[in-house]
This record gives C-alpha cells, structure tokens and sequence, in this order.
C-alpha cells in the first residue's frame, strides 16, 4: 500500500501533464467522505426553524471549530488570519509562485440551509486532502480559506482585499454583535487587519464551489454550472404619490390611486424585463401603501424594485426604461413617482481562463454544465477584484435556498468537488 | 311687527299649500346664523391635525353641549333619549300623526373636518328655528334628532331601530371606552335603550342634510344632490400565495410571484369595474406582502377590495367577476386567490316620494341639482329600513372630507338647508 501510493504520488506530481495529453482518468476526491462532513455539520445550529449558524453566534462558532479540525486534519496546518478568516495551505514545488485560492464560507443566513456555504468550504477541504492523500504536488501553493460572516455582507472577503469600510466595523451584525467585537470573538484582531489584506499579484486565482441557489440546472437538467460572473444590481425604492380619498364617493374617473399607479408599474416592468432574452430579472419585493386601509384610496406607496444582470449596459438600459415607465403611469394616473438608489453594485466578472479550466475539468468528467451568471452575491464577488475567479455551481433541489429547504444531492456536490480538484489541476498547468 | 309677524304666521300655516299652487317665493332659513353656528363650532375639537371630536371624548361632550344649546333656543325642548341621541320636537296640528324627522350627528373621525356632520344636524335645528320663528305650523310633529357615534358605524342610529347586536355593547370605541361606556357617558341608558327604539309606521319619513364627501358636485357644476341611496358594500380579503424565492437566482419564468399576481388583480379589477357604465366603485385600498423585502420574491400577499354599489345585482356580479379574474390571473401567475369576506351591506334605497319632494324644493329654490347615489355611509341608510328615507347632498370642495380640508362653502350649505326646510313643507303636504 505504502510503495503503490509512493508511486502514484511521484507519477501524478511528475507526470499528470503528460497523462492528460494521453487521456488519463480524471483524478477524484472521496465523496463519501466530503458528503460524511456534511451530514455531521448538519447538526450544529439546527434547530426547529432551519439551520442558524449566524455569524459570531455560538453555533457559527462551533462550525468554525469543526471546519478547523478537518483543516488540521487534512494537514492543512490552519491560521485565523487577523480579519477572522481561517486559511491553511499546501506547499508548492515553485517556491515563489502565488497561490491558488480556493474556499467558501460555513457561516449561515437565519432559518437557512446546511450547504449554502459549508458545500464550498468543505469541498476545498477535501481538494487539499486528496491532493495530499494522494500525494499529488502542485507548482503553486493551494491555499483553502474560509471567509467569516459571508452572508452579512462577505464581510471576511471584503476584509480580504482592504474593502470594509471602517466605519462598517461598528455596524451591528445580525447575531447582535458589532464586525468589530465579531472579528475578536473568531479569532481575529482588529488592530492588525491590514496584515490580512491581499493586493493584486497576491493571487494566482481564485475559485469557490458553491450550491446555485436557484433553479436553473435543475431545470435544464444539467450537472454543473460554469458561473460567468455575480450580477451587478440596483435597488430602488421608488414613491408613487397620488392623493389619498374615500373610497366610496370617489368616483372611478376621479381618483389618483398610488396603489393602481403601483400595480401598473409593477406588471409593466415585469413585461419589460421579459421582452427580451437574456438572464436579467427584477423584482418588486416590498410594497408599502399608505394609510393602507380597505376603505381608502392609498394616497401613496413605497416599493422597491431589484434589477440583477451580469452587464453593466442592461442595468443601466433597464433602470432608464424603468424610469421611462414611471413617467408614462404616472402621467396616465395623475401619481407621480420618485426613484432613490438604495445599494448599487456592479457586475463582477469570472475570469474567461478560468472559466475554460473549471469547463474543462467538467468536460474530463463526463458532466453536464452550462455557463451561466450568480444571481446572488458571493465572497468571489470581492476577490474578483484583485485576481482572476472563477466559480462553480452545483444544482439545489427546487431551485430553493436561505431556506430549511435547501438541498443538493450528495451526488451533485461529489461532482463539484471533482470539477473543482480538476480545475485547480488546470489552473496549476496553465497559471504561470 | 309683532302684527306682521302673526299675518306671515297664520298665512303661512293655512294658506302655504294654496301659496305654493300659485308660486308664493318658497320659504327660507336664516343662512347667516346657521354658518355662524357651524364657524363657532369649530374651534370645538380643533387640534393640528384636524377636528377631533371622536365620539365619547371630551371634545365630543362638548359638541353636544353646543348643540343642545341651539336646540334650546331654537325651543326644542331636547331630551337625550336612553341610546344617548339628542331629540327634540315642535308639535305638529293634527294630533295623531307620525313625526318627519330630520337630522345627522356631530361626532367626527380622527383628524378630520367641521362639516361632515355638524352641517346636517345645525341645519335641521335651523329649519325648526325658521318654522317656529315664522310661526309656520306642520300638520306633522317634526323631530329634530343629532344621533350619537356616527363615525363608529352609525351606532346611535342602529340603535334608533334595534339593530345593534348586544355583543357590540361592549366593543371599543375610537375613543377607547366601550359604546356601553359611551352611552352612559352622553346621558343615555342602557338598561332602557328598548324605549329608544323605533318601529316601522312610527315616523313618517326622515330626511337628512349632508356634505357630498365626493367631487361629483363640484365637478358637474351642481348646487344640490338628490341622493338615490346608500351604496352597498362588499368588502373582501383576499390571500394570493405564490413561492417566496430568491430575487436574484430565479429566472422570471420560474417564478410565483404573489406581488406579481396581486398587481394584476388590482389592474384588471381597475378595468372591470370602468369596463361599463354607471357610478360602481372598487378600491384595493390595503395590502401587505410577505416577506416584504426588496431581495425576496413574495410568496405571499394580503389584499382587500372595497366594492360599492346601488344595484345589489351589479354588487354580485362584480364580486364573482373579481372572483373570475382571480382564477384567471392564478392560473397565469403559479398562484391561488382565497377570497374572504370581511364587511357586507346591502344598499338602501331612498324613497321614490321624498326624493320628488326634495327635487322640488331645489327645483322651487331654482338650485341645479341631480340624482346620485351616496358612496359613504350614513344614519339614514338605518332609517331606511323602518321609513321612508331621504337625502340632500351639498358640494364638498375638492371632493374632500374625513380630513382637516373638508370644506363646503357658506352659500352651499345655506342652500341645502333651504331644500332641507322645502322638502319637509312638501312631506308634510304630502304624507297622509
């Protein structure tokens, strides 16, 4: 056993290059073993309303120390670096090399899910410890990182590449306590952030794996999604004012309904964003009419509007149109309607290199995939800024995620930490 | 002129039917005291925000006491009757009939105005004053009442006619005593409140005088309206479910968007409504998505539909028109409409007679003048179910009321009084 795992280890370190060119079988992590972690992390924040594993509550700390020991036990001899991010890392061959990141979060919405995160994190866990297991040693180093608090904000990522804002460190997260005591409380130290901070250069690239947390694969019936970029959003929150009158002496023709005005543009976007093809979407996610009484006429509503796509051109095309719908409903209903940004955020684009390996990795396996955009943010949203990401996504069940309800098949995940092993193979090759 | 005075007296109450075949100039009240009641009356109640004189407060004990001064000097004789109305009489000529009766109520919503109310019971006391001070006798006793709580759903008026349930007794009123608190509190009984009631026969008719609360008035050019009835309502609660989803990661053709559908709804009911002739009302005037956030597709939202009109027939079918379009927009949508009832009441109609008594006041008076339905709710439309019933509407500036802009103009409301006091010389000769 020793002399045959001796062997694969020098061939694959010396000779995989020369055995991709001849076909050889693609290399593979034990997925019993990634999807046995998973099934164990399922317990840790249970409880009657989903998985809560808030960031710098009890629970996301308990997963931080379970996530710890397959660190250590992958040999991936971790830090919590001083932003609370834990990483640990396997030497390259290439002494000055850069390296390859990979990693995703473990911490969780409220009433969540148990793979929104964890899925990622686990799977770049198990990347390094097949590599090593397998004795397969790559030029770069491979460093596996687990970013803290990614879902109030991919706070730890932001960290990451010197992005928080200062004055957000005082800002309350959802556990209740503030960034700045949160990043003490996992280990972190605020005094010394800038040593976390990554520059451009620092990163050969970056990829995370990471459930879609939508329906599209399931729908396609595909195995793999190749993520073209996270979308760029606007948020608006819109007031239509009208004039708020009985509703029963108030003649039809005489009404300035902001509700009607409301309801109109709401449909009348709708049809606008599916007039034509393409990924983008909007939403109307919240309506507040006022006084909000069945026997008046609101004389006024508040409602957001939520515009997603990967290019900076359909944002702004889609808000102007949005604005031009605005105007004509407001006109027709004698309501006016004023748009103010809420959060504003641009495209960030995987990188096409990066890309064509996770692709290729997908296509040595025998998977389905399609390219395809994040409809929701992620930690590679930020590290997109400073290096070349790429990311990966595996089918979620229902398309339904930040839900108890979210799941993916153990299947699913094996497949997407093997694409993921293979990519950073590629990248290995292909990286400079 | 204490000579002359007796001359008009006795020519007026014996020769006025003659008078009028030879087109006598019809009687007329004093407008200038009547608006200077209600100008004083302002200050009674009058907060920043608007009147309030919330039945069963302070400010509304107060209005009461003014009234029952007016009362007096007009020589009244008021009596607070076991449901706590304000009545008094002046005796008619022939002993044994039925009284007409006149009147409206005092008592506002939050925050509203001085007119909704007080113009109709100021301006009964004013067509008594002007009988008694012209010596103009009725064959008819004639009643003035001011009913107690109209704004809380007409509840001095129910109580006139033993139509409220003994359990709503001890609900709370806006003022937050309960009506049986506030019956005792304006000087009624309830252990006696079986005194108070009135039968079918036992009035000959009742008209009152009110402020429009609508625009049509004001918008046709009208000095007088001639109301048809109280509108019916339907009032309904409708629950539309869909699946609440991420708004970023699910594409638009896989979702269930209950905003969506609601928007839908409230456009097409808008159109259904408008789709024909006549004076029909619909109104979505509340609704409340869950989970209300800008990044979530609604999976849920709670509606209501506000439904007036005259015709009982159009009243039902519209409801299973909206009903129809529901489904409809369900099927389209990935979405379910539950409708609720929450409020039903069947119109009430004015009597054909007092409506043609009430024309012809306008009419001798040279007003312009139409028929029109009532959209809000009224003490008459109680009435109506125990006497003939009619109203006299007065233009409402802008169409505003339940608000501090509610405002009629002086010569309005002089002349609605003025129809007020002709109609009832014509009910008088009329009635049997």
């Amino acid at each position: 056993m020793k002399r045959r795992s001796f062997l694969v280890s020098t061939t694959a370190a010396l000779a995989l290059p020369l055995l991709r060119g001849t076909q050889a079988a693609p290399l593979r992590v034990n997925g019993n073993r990634l999807n046995g972690w998973l099934a164990r992390f399922d317990a840790i924040g249970r409880t009657p309303g989903g998985i809560n594993r808030v960031a710098y509550s009890p629970a996301d700390l308990e997963g931080r120390t379970f996530t710890l020991d397959l660190f250590r036990v992958a040999g991936l001899d971790p830090v919590i670096d001083p932003a609370g991010n834990i990483r640990g890392r396997l030497p390259g061959t290439a002494g000055s090399l850069p390296p390859i990141l990979i990693g995703s979060h473990v911490d969780s919405v409220t009433d969540g899910g148990n793979y929104d995160g964890p899925v990622g994190s686990f799977g770049a866990i198990e990347v390094a410890r097949t590599l090593r297991d397998r004795n397969v040693r790559l030029r770069h180093p491979l460093e596996v990182v687990v970013w803290q608090n990614e879902e109030g904000g991919t706070i730890g990522s932001k960290l990451a590449i010197g992005a928080l804002p200062a004055a957000d460190l005082d800002k309350t997260a959802r556990s209740g306590k503030t960034i700045r005591e949160g990043i003490a409380l996992v280990g972190g130290d605020v005094a010394r952030l800038g040593e976390a901070v990554r520059q451009k250069g620092d990163l050969a690239c970056y990829i995370e794996l990471h459930i879609e947390q939508g329906g599209r694969l399931e729908q396609a019936g595909l195995q793999i999604g190749v993520v073209e970029g996270i979308v760029g959003l606007r948020w608006f929150e819109i007031t239509v004012t009208g004039f708020a009158n009985h509703a029963g002496t108030t003649p039809m023709d005489q009404r300035q309904d902001a509700m009607l005005a409301a309801a109109k543009f709401t449909v009348a976007i709708n049809e606008a964003i599916r007039s034509e093809p393409g990924r983008q979407v909007a939403t109307v996610g919240r309506v507040v009419p006022s006084p909000n009484t069945t026997n008046v006429i609101p004389g006024q509503v508040v409602l957001t509007v939520d515009l997603r796509d990967l290019a900076p051109e359909k944002l702004a095309r889609f808000s102007a149109r949005f604005e031009a719908i605005a105007g004509e409903i407001g006109q027709a209903t004698g309501t006016t309607f004023r748009f103010a940004p809420l959060v504003h955020s641009e495209p960030a684009l995987a990188d096409p290199r990066v890309m064509g390996w996770i692709d290729g990795a997908a296509a040595s396996l025998g998977l389905t995939r399609q390219r395809m955009p994040s409809g929701a943010g992620h930690d590679a949203q930020e590290i997109a800024r400073i290096a070349p990401m790429g990311m990966i996504f595996v089918p979620s069940v229902g398309g339904i995620s930040h839900s108890p309800k979210e799941f993916s098949k153990p299947e699913d995940i094996t497949n997407g930490a093997n694409v993921l092993l293979n990519a950073v193979l590629a990248a290995d090759r292909g990286l400079s």
